[in-house]
């Protein structure tokens, strides 16, 4: 028998489905893991061709006079946001808009081509997570911008359209819708048991278990109750910690090892599939510590949403988080 | 400059993007226009292989007592939710979920497995319309369930799993989210300007002119302000009509005629891409009629949504709506 489940923060409401994904033409390998070199001399992001990028806003490198960067951030070539700007709102008949205003810009993770970030050394993703803070805190300070996106597309059919190992992020003039839900979720919840909802899934999840993947010391990785996409994959922190940005080196370099070997799992499991992840992080300004709980999100791309998830917003997910969790429990180095 | 709009009736956000369009590995052709036989031995849904489905629940004929079936409905073989069962709720800590109780049925549109839909004869979209208003009718009889969704899905990249012309309904115990968002978005527009938002956007839409695709007597097909998809296609009626199951017969061949030279536009100036419409009814109960305009969306899937997209749910739209429209109204024959 499917079950809806009701996601506890949003509400939103999901079909598990187990039974349905026998049917035809479900999980078909669409993926290109075609061999790559180490190098590519056409590539923007590889060392040698940064004259291919904008201007460099931020690097990492190995010594402090190198000119040899490990991590290095640029603006966007083809940028969805525009840095220029102002986010006065105007108005046309019924309808509102602004100008495109925000920052869009590349955080290249490593000078290796042909790296898969699940198999970056532990130090290296760490870089990677402090070029993720650096930034955060640099843009804040544009009072314009009140949230910022850190995601991360892997694979074409994840929407990567260069296939050299990056991270995006996108600063905003508003809270963007998804987070405005877990927001108004999470207020909810409060208003009615005075907790934080992620505190509480914490606990409830380390109680029934069937829904970890793994756990740390400050860590935890399940895949949700109410999980929308199959092998959809929740890592937060175990105690209330509002913002990625506000966390010490020490602590992001635990969840360097922890996000690295979630990813290991997930690439193993499902044999380097396409994904996403991104980073809800608490919006830069008017939002209360108590409001907000920082967490990723991993989404594997081994599902195709029809016009049912399209127009209803409900999603089918066919494999049930439980049978999720304990494959990727099980998964061996 | 991009630009940011919002939705009027949901308020969702949109960012218009139109130079980012020429960047790498957008609109690659992913669909599969492969021949197709006019009648395929193991296809479910070609007549003389109707003991391959599930009993069926309806269907129109050539002749009252003819064998011949022009449009046939059956159960889904592999449902996402089960007609048996109840609507009631659990709850396991913070976890709330319910039987996936629902009905979940295949509209099988032509007898002809090769035809594809924007150039079925007129007389058989009418067909498909009037079965899509008799199941729905029907369903309202079971108390359980609250709203019915009709979908369609065109193509592999679309969520089809079969080639065969078909469209689907799944009946649901609950208001789907995307719809609350139009009913909510509905009554807060309602409580400001004691208008239907629809209503005004049809005005509105018909004064611009720039956003329309075609227009009937009782029909408006416009690429919405804040399309969040290239080429998003909506159409509704030009006056306040709430219910699609309330409508006549004559106006259903209206929409008929309507609805496939729409998708023909589509076809012709996208080459057959896949897609998905979806018909956004009233609910079945408990919904004033001024609180509901229906419409049908049709959602063209030749882009990849990425991170951005589902950790904000915010949508990259590379073709301005304008433009879109402008290149679908000069579709020639």
């Amino acid at each position: 028998m499917p079950q809806l489940r009701k996601d506890p923060i949003t509400f939103e409401w999901v079909i598990i489905a187990g039974e349905r994904k026998e049917r035809p033409h479900d999980f078909q390998k669409i993926w290109d893991n075609g061999e790559l070199p180490p190098f590519d001399p056409k590539c923007p992001f590889c060392p040698g061709n940064e004259h291919l990028t904008p201007t460099e806003i931020f690097a990492i490198r190995d010594g402090q006079a190198s000119p040899n960067w490990l991590v290095r951030v640029v603006p966007n070539k083809f940028p969805a946001l525009r840095i220029e700007g102002s986010t006065e709102r105007f108005g046309k008949g019924m309808f509102d808009y602004m100008d495109g205003v925000g920052a869009h810009e590349v955080i290249i993770e490593t000078p290796i081509h042909n790296a898969r970030f699940s198999t970056l050394p532990v130090e290296q993703v760490k870089k990677v997570l402090l070029a993720y803070r650096e930034r955060i805190l640099d843009l804040k300070n544009d009072i314009r911008f009140v949230y910022i996106l850190v995601f991360r597309n892997e694979g074409k059919e994840a929407g990567a359209s260069l296939r050299h190992p990056h991270s995006q992020l996108i600063a905003l003039p508003f809270i963007p819708h998804e987070v405005v839900l877990e927001i108004e979720g999470m207020k909810r919840y409060h208003s009615f048991r005075e907790r934080c909802p992620f505190c509480d899934m914490v606990k409830e999840e380390l109680s029934f278990g069937e829904r970890i993947v793994r756990e740390s010391d400050n860590f935890l990785a399940i895949e949700p109750f109410a999980s929308k996409y199959p092998f959809e994959t929740l890592i937060l922190p175990k105690r209330h910690h509002p913002s990625f940005a506000d966390e010490s080196e020490q602590l992001l370099e635990e969840f360097a090892f922890f996000l690295r070997d979630i990813l290991y799992r997930l690439d193993k499991a499902l044999q380097n599939p396409p994904y996403n992840y991104t980073l809800h992080n608490i919006p830069l300004r008017n939002c209360s510590p108590d409001g907000f709980h920082w967490h990723l999100e991993i989404i594997p791309r081994i599902s195709t949403p029809a016009g049912f998830e399209l127009g209803s917003g409900i999603y089918i997910n066919t494999v049930p988080p439980e049978e999720a969790a304990r494959i990727l429990r099980e998964v061996k180095d």
